[in-house]
């Protein structure tokens, strides 16, 4: 999956992928600071990510790239990209057109919330 | 990995596991929504995640559990968890203790900032 990218180089040395080649990316909406999906990668994904101004996944299911919004029309313009401190993961700042959920939904996390028992603040 | 946890039985029905029995878990801090960290977990650290009020992931590379915060301090506080629309993902919603980062960064996605080329927005 990792073969035949246009990535730079750079980032493709620093860049630590599971053993199928990917690694996940956090979209987040950039003004509200909504975490809107999580998707994966692989180096093309992210090259296309970072060269085209819209976000480009890598679908583990159908084991193809598949640039957000080609079929929704709810396209992810890139604002930021970022690598985290191990370089394994990547956030990716948007500006989503529409829902990001194909639930229709504006977010993949709006209809999950688990019961959390007693949710925690520091003890005072 | 999956085997003898505690946790709730109807969300072990919908969680989607890797292979490996993980999933990724997206820390966010709850009232600024700084994305902290991408960690792991698997069904006994999500347990422990939604009944001990501190988050708790799963390390790969040790290939244990582990509390944050229990070596740096830096505890991570559980507001809200939730899985997203293909039960695969859990973003947790914390209140973060000092820095997220081993590296001391108050997140880990603060000094990775790649060059994007022509960030866009909605063409105009």
């Amino acid at each position: 999956m990792c073969s035949a990218s246009a990535l730079d180089p750079e980032i493709a040395a620093r860049l630590k992928r599971d053993e199928h080649g990917l690694f996940p990316a956090v979209a987040q909406q950039y003004d509200s600071g909504h975490v809107l999906m999580v998707g994966w990668m692989d180096d093309e994904a992210l090259h296309q990510t970072l060269t085209t101004g819209r976000v480009t996944y890598f679908s583990r299911s159908r084991q193809s790239h598949w640039r957000k919004g080609d079929t929704s029309g709810h396209v992810q313009w890139v604002k930021e990209v970022r690598l985290d401190c191990d370089s394994d993961t990547v956030l990716v700042k948007v500006d989503q057109v529409g829902s990001a959920c194909h639930t229709g939904a504006r977010t993949c996390f709006d209809d999950g919330a688990l019961v959390v028992k007693e949710p925690q603040g520091e003890p005072t």
